[in-house]
């Protein structure tokens, strides 16, 4: 039976500092739960509806983490969820090895605040191939549980790092640094170098100063009307798919 | 001085019932009033925070609907959204003349039911300079103040209709109907027909079956690594990417 000590815990990962004291965080829902299992993230426990059978037996048959069941009401409570009756399960943490840059590209986001786009972002990164994702500092922590549930079981896939942009740009000079602005060469376009950082700023003020003027490149992604700009997230796809294109031609 | 009719009016625009037999809709927050400033909407009055000066004065410059004054949080409780202290709008839904297709390409959506998503695909048109959009009966109202705001002002300049889709396309065989789908033709190498619709499904179960029997070509975004979707907006963006860039190379 799940314990007052555990009830607590679960309670106190809704919150950064929880998360942060405890190196755990919580996946919920159904599709995380599913990602989960298919990942390397240890999970200390589940907690299930006693009315998904079919959910528990697939679990139990892919994890050895404890298992606890609970009412609808009950997950519904303990769940960061507006609409989570399904389960959700304690995880830890994951120590990644010293960050090594893998690929020719990367994305690097400078500032994004919303989790919701931090979470669309890591399920564009798994959808274009991107395996590593660097943020700055002030980015939006990755194990919110909205970032979470937003990467759609994508951040089971991704590697990521919290840096000083500046400190990690001079340490890898073999990277372009290739900002996405407003005034930039038209993405249609651009001839991507041989190796690149794609930086996209912040929701409301873009990329800062201090970052932009150590851009290599900048690139824009063309307009045709009179929209002003491009949610973040969406950019960072269109970019992508621009890039990958660039690649494979 | 806001009457309490005016109160009760503004509370009934948060229900689409309440929209639908007024025929009008809130238009909320900064950036939206400077948009709709902009646009021949017809407004019934602005409500607006009497410590917010400049913003009036642009407003009664350019508007000759009444301004009514209230303080920051009888502003907040009149919204819709959890942080508006700025003000809002009473607007008139536009009657548009009869709906006539004017661009060789025009986005159709089948059964979107998210507001965010909705509002995010008005922004893309508008970006993109789809001038016209194409919604199934089932489409999340248009008017739904949480689409409005996910326009960031771009509901201004978007018309639209809402249609039976099948009875819609058999009065315009001309055009090709382009589904967007999980195992079509890479959109990368797509070449793309003199007139089409793009057809962009609903969030979780896609394009209805009765649509996709008369689907005319089927396009899909390259996956490169193991996500198995991406969300609706992000879809819609980069395939007007890949359209405009076809269509101007």
């Amino acid at each position: 039976m799940l314990t007052n000590k555990q009830i607590k815990l679960i309670n106190s990962l809704h919150s950064k500092k929880g998360r942060k004291e405890n190196d755990l965080f919580l996946v919920e829902g159904e599709k995380s739960l599913l990602e989960l299992l298919k990942s390397d993230f240890t999970v200390d426990f589940f907690l299930l509806n006693e009315v998904h059978v079919s959910l528990a037996d697939q679990i139990s048959q892919q994890s050895k983490a404890p298992i606890y069941f609970l009412d609808a009401e009950s997950i519904q409570k303990l769940s960061t969820l507006v609409n989570n009756q399904i389960g959700l399960a304690v995880v830890q943490q994951k120590k990644f090895p010293p960050f090594i840059i893998q690929d020719r590209y990367t994305i690097v986001l400078d500032g994004i605040r919303d989790p919701g786009n931090l979470g669309t972002i890591i399920r564009i990164c798994d959808w274009y191939g991107f395996k590593q994702l660097v943020l700055s500092e002030d980015c939006t922590e990755f194990y919110n549980p909205k970032v979470i549930i937003s990467t759609m079981g994508s951040f089971s896939r991704i590697e990521f790092t919290y840096v000083d942009l500046p400190t990690f740009f001079k340490e890898h000079p073999e990277y372009k640094k290739i900002g996405a602005v407003l005034n930039g060469e038209n993405i249609h376009h651009y001839q991507f170098p041989d190796k690149g950082f794609i930086i996209l700023g912040n929701e409301s003020n873009g990329i800062r100063e201090e970052i932009m003027e150590s851009l290599d490149e900048r690139i824009t992604i063309p307009a045709f009307g009179e929209a002003e700009s491009l949610n973040v997230g969406i950019s960072t796809a269109v970019i992508a798919d621009n890039l990958k294109r660039f690649i494979l031609s």
